[in-house]
């Protein structure tokens, strides 16, 4: 390695990372240097500019707090977030699509009974959920956990206050032998996404705005299955098509309906005219979704014209 | 935006960014996106590798204070510091090329005349360095300043020491009338890098030392000349082909030699035997790099076969 130029400072840098026995992280770790050069060289980027660059991400790396992980937001807003969840979680037809975590998911949650209350903020808009979860041929789950969580009608979740009694906005369900789970909840709200810190400012830069639309997180947990994060998302919602960390899709919109029938609202203990939202969830098998990764992993490859081989299902370079 | 897919999500980041008004930010910021999204789905990174790279992030961040810049550190043995430097500051031939400025450079440097000593350290072995700084027809150039640094014996430049008397090893010199510049300093030794925080981690992951070849600084500055980070790196250094920072190129390597002559060791008040560096330094005009910095500039749109305009000398895509 000598005479570094323009062109061939790549080529030194994998050669002296060759030596790496992780055959995996060398790998990835390739393609991080191959396209750091490369966004450098296509837009000549200068000195003050990666300089600004190498500021800001320190920059996100000290807001960073036991409560706040700024470089997960920052994945979030670039659209990172969804993409690498949903090749990690590629979901056949008919399963119900996941979408981003988050940040507030909580592992304090209380167990719920069927039939209890979510949330105490009696600010908020009485909800009905009521919920089915099958297997993806439509099979009932029984016993399946379901970790809830929304904001209160401030747009806070409770982990956001920093006086508070405990969970609240979240619980864990468990389906009847039927496959459902029902609650009572609040309408959920849009709220803005932490922005006080560097990537409110890039947002601010971007001139777009830190919402996300209305929403009520899920995460469904059942043996067997491959894991579920999704959400649904409340249809018309102003941020519906601007979700500023690219959660929406269109399969997890779902249209509000109210309690009309007077035999609903006795059957669950609640007002006629209550809000009412209604959905049927999928899940799929840990195998199917393992294969599934696997088979679009490899057309990936051979669309890149790529010799892999696959070691738990990830992709290295197969060499002769 | 809606109905996010593996594919679609990358022009769906674009369109929510594409409002932001500076279009010089938007274009880097576009390429930052593709970059990223490309490298998720090449590589099918995974979501615990995803969370593994933000954490690492994140401890960079945190590992960064008043004097330590680990963000800096990681581009640097990535190879992407002097690749930075390559781009915004070309050299045309016969200029003396640049090299990677480090995160030891001062402003605090004294002045010294020339002949002066700029290191005390009494372990170190004592160096004569002869210099002469022209433009690149040749012509000496008067009154240039010149910052010089390096470490002591023990391979530590001064402001690694928590209690230090003031300046050491550095100074800044000026060209007398005839381009020259000389100094008393030591012999460089190799140095690692600081190997305690998270791209220590990574090096060792990766099987490379932390390790500098054996090296002095300089940095010239003259008015209307574009200023000149560089250093001379000492040859046959263990390190000479793996300097873990990318900092060698092979028109910076010197060859010691020795003081032979009892007239020179007597005009220079140093001993006979002394080790000597000599190296003549050709800088190049702020017009002259600007010019070049565009002419590649140019070149490399071209072949990218992008429709582009330059503002400032740095390419925005030209949308008619």
């Amino acid at each position: 390695m000598m005479d570094l130029t323009i062109e061939n400072i790549t080529q030194n840098v994998h050669e002296i990372n060759s030596r790496c026995s992780d055959r995996r992280f060398r790998y990835v770790l390739e393609r991080v240097v191959v396209h750091l050069h490369d966004l450098v060289r296509e837009t000549r980027l200068s000195t003050t500019e990666w300089m600004t660059a190498l500021e800001f991400l320190t920059e996100v790396g000290q807001t960073c707090t036991e409560v706040r992980q700024e470089f997960i937001l920052l994945s979030d807003v670039l659209g990172v977030s969804l993409l690498v969840d949903s090749i990690d979680h590629p979901k056949p037809k008919g399963a119900t699509e996941g979408t981003v975590l988050g940040p507030f998911h909580t592992h304090e949650a209380k167990e719920a009974s069927n039939g209890g209350a979510i949330a105490s903020d009696p600010d908020g808009q009485p909800l009905l959920v009521l919920c089915k979860v099958t297997d993806s041929a439509g099979q009932p789950i029984a016993n399946a956990k379901i970790d809830v969580w929304e904001t209160d009608s401030k747009g806070f979740y409770d982990v956001q206050y920093s006086v508070r009694d405990g969970p609240d906005g979240r619980a864990v369900l468990t389906s009847d032998e039927n496959g459902r789970f029902w609650f009572k909840a609040i309408v959920p709200v849009p709220y803005p996404i932490p922005s006080d810190g560097p990537v409110g400012k890039l947002l601010s830069k971007l001139q777009r705005h830190p919402y996300r639309p209305s929403h009520m997180h899920f995460m469904f947990n059942s043996p067997g299955y491959d894991p579920l994060i999704t959400a649904l998302y409340l249809k018309d919602d102003p941020y519906e098509s601007s979700d500023a960390v690219f959660g929406v899709k269109n399969t997890l919109v779902v249209n509000l309906k109210k309690v009309e029938n007077s035999d609903l609202a006795q059957r669950y203990g609640v007002d006629v005219g209550c809000a009412l939202m209604e959905y049927d969830f999928a899940l799929v098998t840990e195998e199917a979704v393992m294969e599934l990764r696997h088979k679009n992993a490899s057309e990936a490859m051979v669309a890149q014209g790529k010799n892999m081989q696959f070691v738990d299902g990830l992709p290295i370079p197969d060499v002769d």
